[in-house]
């Protein structure tokens, strides 16, 4: 990174059409960790395209060239599968999820159209049982948009990179 | 929700007055916010209308069908109360509160006037006697906004929607 | 703070400015934390101004008139130095850092250039032989930005208030 492009400040036309696009992209991710946090997992693999890769990895694995992850979806149709066994099947306690997604920004506009993005969130994870909130775990979003042909944003690839070296073995729900 | 809707971008003068108004949303929170993490009590109330509805309930009885909740306000009047004794009466041990509020959106234009909106919070303690910060709870607003004569946005009903069963017994101060 | 100034609406003119200024501090700040959750520390002097101030202090501390605090920097070349030193001098635990930066507000708008802005953040540490994160602390940016001669924005002051008495020992790296 120069110093001088830090910050720089694009013509007023440049400027709100840049704003244009990270607003589509807060809306995108409101809307699917809303369908995350009301548990609503039909929902969730209409928000990717049908030919995409969804991962969780840890950073560790990720910076060291290993993508391949502790969970890794390519399709939606693996999506599909994935939402339905975690609804019907339920061996884990009951809990509510709530994420906060926050230092959302697209990092690179594609040629050819769609985009490249990240964000960070906070999973946080609350038991029926237990009184307090607890954090689940902390990591990026690190997504290739694309639009379908009504022009709508999908997820190509969301790759979901935590932080810690390993992850509560409670991680059943997409994150 | 089907999958044709999910994400679909309006035309650019739609998508600029929804930018717009979540920009308006944004402030509103981010000011009601302030208030609260600065202490500012006797402000608080003036961010409702005066026929407002203020609650705070757990997400379980919500769900339930059962609105009445942890705290139940009806009228500004009864937030000035609540404020007032709050700012008055100091049994409870000192603390900063601080608010953080993700995923805002704008979920319904009302016609004839205002919105519904909604937003993740994490609601963090600081006990002034504790050396780190803890996790007081988790949660959701679910409001509606008017507009006063001057057009500026009101909370006519905030309900703080709180994801555990329990929720701290330190909970004085307004959410 | 009187009540017909809460939420007021300026003319939608007035309003996109606001927003494209709130948009251009929303990235400024996605990019500052980008740079330290990436753990790229030489590249964060250059994001504040050559007659820079840099400080992280108690809120007490700040609400009581002490401004000096835990950490105080002025000068780009004073964090050039600090960068340097951490990046070479490994004496704590590995570990990542990341920060969620919400609330984020243009205060004040200078004449003659620039503003003031605040924001929450939450930084959570996470080392790299614990299973979980944790939160670091607290607190909240107060913000004096101007402008280099290309337009592009730069911290003239960034004072870090945290909430809490005291502060983990292992604050090595910037807030």
């Amino acid at each position: 990174m120069n110093r001088s492009s830090v910050g720089a400040v694009p013509n007023p036309d440049a400027l709100l059409r840049e704003m244009m696009l990270h607003y589509e992209l807060q809306r995108f991710n409101n809307l699917y960790c809303q369908i995350l946090d009301d548990g609503a997992l039909s929902a969730w693999p209409d928000l990717f395209s049908d030919d995409c890769v969804y991962c969780i990895n840890a950073r560790e694995n990720e910076d060291g060239g290993l993508p391949a992850g502790l969970v890794y979806c390519e399709g939606r149709g693996m999506l599909e599968d994935r939402a339905f066994a975690i609804s019907r099947v339920a061996m884990y306690a009951p809990r509510t999820v709530r994420h906060y997604v926050t230092n959302q920004r697209v990092t690179e506009v594609v040629e050819g159209g769609g985009f490249r993005a990240s964000a960070n969130y906070l999973l946080m994870e609350i038991l029926d049982d237990e009184p307090k909130a607890t954090i689940h775990h902390t990591g990026v979003y690190r997504d290739r948009f694309i639009r379908d042909p009504s022009g709508a944003l999908r997820l190509r690839e969301r790759r979901c990179i935590y932080d810690s070296l390993i992850i509560p073995n409670s991680l059943v729900y997409p994150v």
